[in-house]
């Protein structure tokens, strides 16, 4: 070997992608189920980093899927067109007004968003609804009430989402469902991602979010839990530590296990390139949940 | 053969399947272009027929591939938000906000509701948007001066139908297209329906309207012209017989022929079952373009 | 929707089509064995609607499977050659020379012709004797006493069945069997078309006969028993109610639902498109016999 | 190496497998056609010779597609019937009566008899008419006036034959065509044995006769010519030498020369194991034309 | 028939080649594991017998794997080099340097010459190493005490075996193993290729050897036991019967029956065509093992 | 995007595979053959390396194909062995002993080196001589005189590397090919791989050698020529600039091109991770040839 100093940039970018390998090859011929949304998709810079992971993911063998949703953008045009809505329990209050701006902004302006950014960086996106080959069948969610086209999921027809994956395609799926009575029902896209992620016994479940993962300790960012196990993440749900927004993104994860998903992850979308860092690098950010925990367990 | 009075009404139906099977058999395999829009898309009775049509094609085995417009819902939703817009020789002045609402509309409820609508059927429809996968590639319109984001179409990446209705779905295609810029475009769904029934070298291509026909006479409405060769389309449109919105959709008709399309149809959408009627009996509704026309052409 | 009264009977014709559309959802992809034979194929007007009947359920997805007999055809070669034949238990006394006369006939002649009658409706029907890739094997029937050729069904070869169907072949069996002896036999053509059913596991079994069905109130024409379920249809051959050549039709029936059939049914040949009436509308004709029999069970 | 006395049979019999091993190598996945009749198929020993050949030939990987005759069994039953015909230049005045007769022959004796006798072997063979898929199409022949059902062969549909072989099965074909007027139509089976294999563009085609091949000296049996060029063939063919039934035969082996065989055998099919000898040994039997010879032309 | 003297050796020769059919049905398709070594792979004569056994296996349709030895190359090279190598209870202490001409010797010469030999013939052969795709997996074998580089076999990866049959490619593999520790270990030939068989679960496992087989009476060379049952075959490896470099071989014959293998064959490869005789003909040389023996066995 | 100051680090290396994302992409499917050989071969840490690279580049969709050389250690045996050798114009004599080392030490030792080496990071290489399949096809090459066994190349058989490569293997090919006279013949590494490349239609073919590149100084290995096009090498080595052994390297890089190769790489294997420095950075190390350069050629 010989001293090539004037090449000790491109050899240190070199030594990167050889780290990269034993994950590369893990992961290869995989899903990864990536749900994208919450603030991250506020800024475009991150955006445009989500995309070129995705991309990349793709190239290198890691098929991913991905679940958005789009509360901002759906405020805003409910806003424009002064149409009050009313939360109960966090839930909005659905009349079939409401649901059809919904869908409008998540399916027509969301989703093609995300479509198209990820077809500039070199991917083949397409997107899809829930209503599309009625991938997403919901029924009307009774749980905190009658709040109008609310929906709670009753199964996925994976089979759109394999055939487009199969021939390449990166399927971007905008959590519309369609009910049993032929209405449309707006899901919750974290529970819809995890339940697509359980139908396809996804290696990765991903929920891209914008806190720092699990605490130990709330008033410590720095107090990151890494790895949970299945048992463990079911004691800390059960138990008064996890509050707030944390209880159903933690359960989700624990669902998707359940359903046959072999990682769960609760990672910060707000570090750059945040996907890739998790999937592809000894250190993982944020909070993964695993059936079983082992030392070398990231790779 | 015995008499079977109690079954005459039945043996009657079952004469009629018989009736359609030379032309079953003459189109099983084959591709339909069909542009589904404009006022028959308001009769939701009519709007259920062309749905059932549809899948009934699908099931004896002519593939149906659907493109549809939206311009009244976009209107009355441009109408809700209060924006002004003003037209330039029928094209639609399209700013950035414009765009974005033309796109939610067409992609996010149009589309969707017809994909609903033949999923209720039984088929098995998926929607597109020309950002999909990059469907459909456009560039800024210049012909009437610089209306925004109005596009010209200069390519249509066809894979994705294709993988699409080899799988036996129906693809529901909304006309915004990328630029080569990264933007949307609106683009004529009549001119996007023959340019995506060219590249697909489809055997026929339906424009779905909500006139007559072509008709000899203007004042007759009975005047229909059943048949026209290429020739004869051609004459016709470079005649000054031909006026108003029948001129962009002959030309449209003449292109796919040219594009290497069998046989172009302007029928009427309002016609109960328009779409059986051209395809599956010997009498044609409106008007059928054909690069050769012989007496028994129908079948 | 507008008013369309000079396509009035086309629309009709359209609305059969779109009535039958949820028989050919529900039967798209599954094979139907029909037994066609008696006097069924003694009125040319008859065979020619059955053959069109055939191809037009081969277009719309249903794969049929026809096995013929051929008595009458026999008899009169038989007779042309002064061979006399005599009967025990209606069974035929069958020796080299009779076997090599109904061998001839059924193969050479009666097969032929509903092979010609297929494909000159534009099917592509292949005709098969039992001895083609050993398809039906026999041995001796020795529960008459020895009765010469008279075969007992011991295995059917379906091999050669679903290579030619996925193919898109129509196959049309001669019920000639290879003895274990390599010898022929002539064996039961209703028999022989309830086992192809059974292995193949056939969504539907149709005998067509010349009576009506089964009846209530054997003067009483009009009497069919509509549906039967396994059960009932079992106890129905115990009981002394049926009696005569309807005996064996039943048994045949039964067995091939438990040999895996869905549906068995008895109908009328003689009744114009009996096998379309059956299959693609409301009314069925003749007796249906299933192991669960509901409300809406045509469907 | 030691000495194997013992053996020494058995090695022997290994040394001939070895010595068809270039032959074999030589024709792995190639097709030949062979017409098998006349006085071959009188001596059941040689029957079963040609089955085994058969056989062997399809284990081996030379796929055989068989073409048969049938006067002797077709005069016999005319005979039986008392139907007397007559013969105008060698051709049989076929009128319908005859013809049906002529079917059920050939396609209900004669092919079902070889049919069963390759798979008694261990053959998977399955007999076809070239009513089957429209197999043979024929018009009536009016070259020595109307003989009524005698017919020219106008096109083989090789589609099914394909799809046969490439399962497996061995195509067994009677020669009786379809008529574009939906009549049946005999034909000749070298001409259509000829023109099967020009539509298979068949590496041989084999007619087993019952003479020696073409002879130099018509006194001398032992004078048989064993290659041709095609050149030459054509030579002797105008030449008066040729004289008989010879002439037919050759202009069937030049003809299918011209449409794509490699090369055409005339060989004599009393000689015991004719084809293997022909094809799998040093010492053709009979005569063999191609269209280029050379001399070691054999392998 | 007819008497055809002048061909009456060419008839002798197709009937052995019809003799050889129905062996050549019951193994067409099946997997046959060959280990070639020993002295039978001294005399360029057998080894260009057993060449030509196995491609003509291959053609008809028997899939052949070979396994090879060495030693004499081996010790030739050793000699060369004056490397002085001892052995531990016939297994050779082998270090590093020992063990590098071990599979140079194994995989650049012994393992060339045999598959260029099948080459020629007109085969494809395509040599292996345990190490080429991990094929081999081995770890130390300290049955005997610590004797280097000696392995004991762990797996088989057969996976590029498969690969290459099935693309009509013979695997000619050399008996160098990886170690879980990436050395390269030296593993005993006919082990090797037990394993490799009961991977493959094949059909034939024939250890090609120098002896006549086992003998009833060791002073009689014609008192080979043509068959044992697995039974049979553990007794007499438990009873002091067997001695010497029979042990190995008849453990080795019981392991790969044990392994799935159903017939395990010890024959003497000096015998002219010993592969062709044991499988193609009724006279098997050597023993055979099975797990059950019937009289008409060989067949 | 939130400040990550604790993943600064992984940050940088993800970016890193982003920059690679677009060379990533193009290549995707593509092959490219590698020479891998000199003293490249003999630094333990640069093997690794270029293992690691090969291995890389399989798994983000490139298709690699090694050819190696072997001088150093076939001299090192060859004395070892008192063999002397004499070159005549750079070529070794090579009799039959001499070829044989030569054989045994390419096939034998270094192949199966690199196969491990490969197979050892999780790639599964195969190796291959040239014999394997037939896959290197050569005549004795007299243009220096007769000098035994060196070989021209006149032939390669693709079909194996292509069946590996489908299958995910990585091929590693032993230059030594086999004689039309069935003898064993040494080829000229670089010449194989060129032609190899030429077969196979490469996108890139890889010489790693021990050199900067082509100098457009001799004295100054600063002054690498980055890129040249067709034209300008073909006008440099008709030059007197280019001298010693950069003259075959270049010539076998000119003629790699008119067989159809799209780029060709002249690369300094010393470099650590030269291969990917060249193929996924901007900055490329050695001298690249191509048909056409452009300036943003890299990419």
């Amino acid at each position: 070997m010989i001293k090539a100093e004037k090449f000790s940039d491109e050899i240190s970018k070199a030594e990167v992608l050889i780290e990269a390998l034993p994950y590369i090859k893990k992961f290869a011929g995989s899903i990864a189920v990536i749900k994208f949304g919450g603030n991250a998709m506020k800024d475009p810079q991150i955006k445009s980093m989500i995309a070129k992971d995705i991309v990349l993911m793709k190239y290198v063998g890691l098929n991913p899927v991905i679940v958005h949703g789009g509360g901002p953008d759906i405020n805003k045009m409910l806003a424009s067109l002064n149409i009050e809505t009313k939360f109960v329990n966090g839930l909005r209050v659905t009349d079939e007004k409401v649901m059809e701006i919904v869908e409008m902004v998540l399916v027509g302006k969301v989703n093609k968003e995300i479509t198209s950014l990820i077809n500039k960086i070199g991917g083949k996106a397409v997107g899809l609804s829930g209503k599309d080959a009625n991938l997403l069948l919901a029924e009307k969610d009774l749980s905190q009430g009658d709040l109008g086209y609310v929906g709670k999921l009753i199964n996925v027809n994976k089979e759109v989402i394999l055939n487009l994956t199969e021939k390449d395609y990166i399927p971007v799926i905008a959590p519309c469902a369609i009910g049993k009575d032929w209405k449309t029902y707006n899901v919750n896209a974290d529970i819809a991602a995890g339940k697509i992620a359980s139908s396809l016994k996804a290696d990765k479940f991903v929920l891209l979010t914008d806190v720092e993962g699990i605490l130990k300790n709330k008033e410590d960012e720095e107090s990151v839990i890494s790895r949970l196990s299945y048992r463990e993440a079911k004691d800390l749900l059960n138990s008064e530590f996890i509050t707030g927004g944390m209880i159903p993104k933690l359960k989700c994860c624990i669902q998707a296990l359940e359903g046959g998903v072999k990682r769960a992850h609760i990672i910060d979308g707000r570090i750059p390139h945040a996907l890739l860092l998790e999937i592809y690098t000894d250190k993982g950010v944020g909070t993964m949940i695993a059936k079983e925990v082992y030392d070398n367990d990231n790779l």
